[in-house]
């Protein structure tokens, strides 16, 4: 049970029903989701939050499915249980299925690993510098993969 | 300064000197990173590390592109340096400038945020309720969009 | 169920029975929290963790509410269940209901946030530079607020 | 020096140089901290930050005070330079000295170290039982004090 | 229950097949444990991570009871349920009771804790200068004990 | 620089000098270490907290050696730049070399991974069932191998 009471729609008066509404709306939900409903004690809170997350999830240079696989590598690392099903639910509605969902979990756990190893060591980072190629010499420069 | 002395590629030998082959050919890079010069001193852990990592960030489902973005995810929520660095150039090398690393930032910022609230509260998750379509009952489903 | 027995009040003798007396002395309670009960194994390390959990809620320049806010923002932070049942009840014994809690709790989510912005994106500090006022020049000071 | 260039505030234009300016008069400050001018590159999520941080932020039921105590409380538990830089010097602002920052990160010392142990051995919370008060049977209730 | 399907033994052909049968018998069980269940979605990372685990656990400078103290560490600080409950029994087989556990968690509390204070004061650590011996100058050195 | 001043040895009076004098004649040191000094501010918490600390790292059923490793393990998962200084210093006075720290750091590498795996897919643990001795029945059992 939450530690504090989910404000229900039935309860929901002013700037909490339009942004229960809009929620609903721009979602295509019935319900608002329990997240939300705990928020709802602080109107204006619930109200510049979820405007937020509109403009953070906005279509940009990254589209939705990157972003839902950020939220579910950043839930993995912080162990959230609530958004991990939140958003490996999004993810699925989105099209993946278990083997994308191991996949994608292999790459935050071998980092949430190589981080703890790198920092551990306290390991110093140097630009790559790429092999030189016929003719020319090498330069330090931007490489296409990390690690 | 790193908290072990780098193996340098000059000092490479047998399993150690081979693995910085492959990853100087596989990455067209001139010299090894810093990273494996650490794990170079256990000879197995470097061969089997690399051999891990080429397996997480093959082309899969998810391409390249997301797993560095996820890598760069992972290493801001735990803030390890030498991971920013390293996948925030590679995500350059792949195209993405100022705006974008900010856009992929503000995901992150928003579900470590999140997370804490949610876990914070301990609000418990209930499976989306999408709403009716005409002439339709509401049902319990998979929506595409987490929170 | 707890990964260790929980050494009971009956059960207790010696240096473990007189820090259990004071626990429920000092805190007015009939049963010892069972916390301490999982440290009893060690008397000598629940005698002093809990000499220590009394230097550092002692009143001082941080009241006991402000002491028991701090402890739930950092169990939010890292997801502590029990911890966040304890001094989530402890804040409603000292009058915050759920507008409190969840007011505390935006700020514990603002920081979790920015604090991966911040670090992710390898921002450096500089120190404020007040607005000069009326007739005086500006220089770098201490602010009154963060961020 | 940070992973992107900062929007200096010669450079900022529309809304960008709307919420700068509002930054700038809202805290007396002559320059824009470093934060909000990586948070740039993405106009709308600095407007809708910004704004909710003046929403987190706003005395309620917790004070200024209170709520920069809290968000020292998290950078320290996640490790943010930047944040940790920010938010003492607010801190100090508001008349903190040494010895009450020190008193500070000690509550927050004692809730990372006891979060470990009572997560990392899983001890399950009960609810106080209080002192029976002369005349009174035992009963479950909310106390004052955590753990 | 698991976000992912578990494949089951039954269900397990070619390279998983195999791995699940190196897991069961070099760790004499008659069944796979879950973990490598939830891998098995992509036989690739089940074989090279079951490969890296046993490179990893192999008795060198340190022994298996140290490595499973290290996870169990490891585990209590990021607070996993599964790998808690998993290491925490191979270290019961191993020989550890209730008392052993409880000392082994309060060095992960009290680094726990003073991670925090010495992150959130940003303490500038000095190589430690040992006491001088009689008749000899001081000099920096390597002590023995941290702190 | 530390965010607040250090009391050094030669303001250190009454509680805080007495204390100063047991780290350096029990740790044989000719200076105190700087985070003790940061704790200084607080006599009483200081106090407290050195004597906490030598109940911790106490010889017991865990020996110095595995309690430095611990201190280790924990403080590469937080990412404690002091912490790590002080105590791979400690464990190279121990006898530990560069190729012991990357063994040991591999054990935190791969648990700080399998933790994210785990908790990010919810794997539910089960006991381990044993592989049947000849002529005996399968039975749950505590195994010797956590994973």
């Amino acid at each position: 049970m939450a530690l504090v009471k989910l404000v229900e729609e039935s309860e929901a008066q002013g700037l909490v029903a339009e942004v229960y509404q809009d929620i609903m709306t721009s979602r295509k939900l019935a319900k608002v989701p329990n997240y939300w409903k705990a928020l709802a004690h602080q109107p204006a809170l619930l109200a510049v939050t979820w405007e937020r997350l509109k403009t953070v999830m906005a279509e940009g240079a990254l589209d939705r499915r990157t972003k839902e696989i950020i939220a579910v590598a950043v839930s993995a690392t912080n162990n959230c249980d609530y958004c991990l099903h939140s958003h490996t639910d999004a993810l699925r509605g989105l099209g993946l299925g278990d083997a994308e969902l191991v996949e994608l979990m292999s790459v935050v756990d071998f980092f949430n690993g190589s981080n703890a190893m790198a920092s551990g060591l306290k390991v110093e980072y140097a630009a790559p510098v790429p092999m030189a190629e016929e003719g020319q010499p090498e330069r330090a420069s931007t490489s296409k993969e990390g690690n």
